[in-house]
């Protein structure tokens, strides 16, 4: 393999810069104590004990949200809030965000993190990240306008979609965004709207370089047979930037993009993909003279859902992908565009906990089901992707009772958990569902009538903010009309 | 064009068979005019012609809405209402039911037809049934009050679930609604809460025949280790039973239920469960006396997803679920109980279409892709139970080009539809996606901040009617709140 001196430069440089080893401490702000916090909180598994303040810090330490919550706490918002429940504990997603942005600049200094606002919408979860120095990846005209309502300056977006309207595109022309192309046909169309508009357009190319992530397949972005990008071996890449080009300066190019898929746990196929990249990026420097703002080369580092699960750090993350473009530097005469990033679930995923309480349970003759009060339109991961999300059951430990955790959904594919030893459970008890605060209410539904959960924000030292009311009946009609006669 | 021809020939059976090969023929009505609609309206696949009134009557010997709708029409629809759009064909969804209504009274006259609301909860699609003669099938407090709330009798309405919290079983309890228990621990539950409120409790059992319906694992409901109901086997079923008598007159047993499944194309499961849910009718008559007003025996006809397929028909139907029944007259003293059946999919899947409008065609090494401006946030069938849905370009026919209809959501597993041998599709097309009419909008999400689709009905000889209008960048922020710090 051709890319063993490289990665070897990676791991030298790795071990040498001494930031890159340890998980870098969060500098300590006001907005986020959560380091300095007391480490005296309980984990969830523990017997429910009473709460001194309503709200217990959470623990950097601990593995997610769901663990470093006290009971006693988790408790006390579902009753406050009622079940289902997403609790999202934002001190958490600044030292995300610092500990990823910390191993990338550690390494590559022009690093900029771009959310992938798709992950998680809620403003406040936004607003986080924003202020901790996150730039907005979107996906949709809804995600851009939000971006920008949001108060991330337009030139920063980047809109990656593989199928941008007409209106999509001319949207992100007019305020300015970058408008990651996917295929030789929306290029042309960009060039003429742009033409039509009178203004230029940034666009950057996304690039499917046929790595194979090793992750589910309904979320394995960069395989050959994807629908994503511009390919390498059929020249269609080639193709799009040499009529960029001639396009210019209709249309400007400034950057490549790749993004190969999601819940990646190992760095190999983050570095096939980036000197796959890399390799082009030089290319065109070379033949054609195009110098690039920056390369994306995406999200998609995974986070441990199983009990003792291993994955990736992000420094070693950080070093895969960054270290096929240092290695370049020669080739490219010095001149190293920005490394972009977009983590989405890294940044959010464990910082949520979806609180949902047992309405029954049922012994039949080959299984034990445990109803709960939410559903697959409340949490989308297991029936979609047979997701594995960690139950606790709040205040209780240990195990001795295998158990399928039933969703409310008139469905039989309903079940959030399946197979699952925990503590004897009956009707009234509160589970938590842990590590959902990536794709858990975005993907949610109104599916069986039942309104959208609430959304709650849990700080050290601030009092709990309700992020999002509880979904109304009115809610479920809001925009309907029956004709006269039916009425 | 090539299918000249085919075209050709299909009007030509469409005017030598006026009857023979149609289904049943819906009375006429003032409200329900289709049947007496002149038959000249031209299918999907034909040329754009122009329309000569904005609304082409619904063909109703046709296999679908969309094969019904004029492609002027709907092409005129897309540019109106913009797209994604959900198109429903109001006086299909009549005729639906009155097939299926006939066919059942033809046999068993003592048949109620309770609509399965979550197929489709549009307000005015429910009004059509409920003007129709339907009752309701409610699966939560939400379906039960949009229920109340459009008209139906709380005492008809039957709740359904397998998991029911204690403010829904409170408020079935106090508006009179029937109570489809689940689980012995969800009738003791019942029980107290009818007591502490000083009302009597209707209930009927819901009851796992454990029979395989052959149909996709995650809509089996009633195969031996799914989560819904009690069981023969094991005993439950009849524990139940005797225990309601016990905890009577607090609760009421007043019939007993079954539902197998979703989508069952031939009639043995339905009669083999049928059977053996009469057989426990006869049981609890003969062992406890119990009479009961009436046997649910669900829902479950399937309809034809693809070209030339042959699905049972609402006549075989009713024959597989009254025949036991019916058989078992004798055993039942003559006083046979009422036959309630629940078809959802049945009544309103094939009066749906969906309007999508082509984004852009990426052709890559292996697969031609179709980029449509509709995602798994506007159908999620065809991810979530890898349904087929038949997909027309409007106005276009024949084939030529294999291709993939890729959905605009950011995953790669958001493929409408694979495979399809379509005529050459470019930006601008638009394509109908058929038989949407059943969970489709009721499944949809905003996902990728992607607002809501908007939905409008047609009937023969009425304008059209916008049920629902477009969602807004505003519906994606409802109920949000940003933590004054944060702001």
């Amino acid at each position: 393999m051709k890319l063993r001196f490289v990665h070897l430069v990676a791991l030298l440089l790795a071990a040498l810069l001494p930031a890159g080893a340890a998980p870098v401490e969060p500098a300590p702000t006001p907005s986020a104590p959560a380091a300095s916090a007391p480490a005296a909180s309980a984990p969830v598994a523990a017997a429910v004990t009473p709460a001194a303040t309503p709200v217990t810090p959470a623990e950097p330490g601990s593995l997610t949200a769901g663990e470093s919550f006290a009971p006693a706490d988790l408790l006390a918002w579902a009753r406050n809030f009622g079940t289902p429940l997403y609790v999202y504990d934002g001190d958490r997603i600044a030292a995300n965000y610092r500990r990823v942005a910390a191993a990338f600049t550690a390494l590559y200094p022009a690093t900029r993190l771009h959310y992938a606002m798709k992950a998680n919408t809620n403003p406040a979860i936004v607003q986080i990240l924003r202020r901790e120095g996150a730039s907005a990846e979107v996906v949709s005209d809804g995600e851009l306008q939000l971006a920008m309502r949001f108060g991330f300056p337009p030139r920063e977006i980047l809109f990656t979609s593989n199928s941008k309207s007409p209106l999509e595109i001319d949207r992100a022309i007019t305020v300015g965004a970058i408008l990651n192309v996917d295929s030789e046909d929306e290029l042309e169309q960009i060039a003429q709207r742009a033409a039509t508009i009178g203004a230029a357009a940034r666009i950057s190319f996304r690039l499917n370089p046929a790595v194979d992530p090793h992750t589910h397949a309904k979320i394995a972005t960069g395989v050959i047979d994807s629908k994503f990008g511009l390919h390498f071996v059929d020249g269609s890449a080639m193709r799009a930037v040499k009529r960029a080009l001639e396009l210019a300066p209709r249309v400007r190019l400034v950057g490549l993009h790749s993004h190969i898929g999601s819940q990646i746990t190992e760095p190999e196929p983050f570095q096939l993909a980036a000197q796959e990249m890399v390799d082009f990026v030089v290319r065109i420097r070379r033949e054609l003279g195009v110098k690039l703002e920056f390369v994306d080369l995406g999200g998609g580092l995974g986070i441990p859902y199983h009990d003792g699960e291993e994955t990736m750090s992000a420094d070693a993350w950080a070093a895969a992908q960054s270290g096929p473009l240092l290695a370049a530097r020669e080739e490219l005469e010095g001149e190293l565009p920005q490394l972009w990033i977009e983590p989405g679930r890294a940044l959010v995923a464990d910082a949520g906990v979806l609180l949902t309480r047992v309405n029954s349970v049922k012994t039949t003759p080959i299984k034990t089901f445990v109803n709960v009060d939410a559903g697959f339109n409340t949490l989308m991961r297991p029936i979609l992707y047979e997701a594995y999300h960690r139950v606790r059951v709040v205040g209780k430990t240990g195990g001795g009772k295998v158990v399928e955790i039933a969703g409310n959904v008139c469905e039989t594919g309903d079940l959030l958990a399946q197979t699952r030893d925990l503590p004897p459970i009956q009707a009234g008890d509160l589970l938590a569902i842990l590590d959902v605060g990536a794709y858990g209410f975005a993907m949610a539904s109104e599916y069986n009538s039942r309104p959208l959960p609430a959304e709650i924000l849990v700080r050290a030292g601030r009092p709990v903010d309700l992020i999002r009311r509880r979904g109304t009946l009115d809610d479920l009609l809001r925009g309907t009309n029956v004709p006269l006669d039916l009425r």
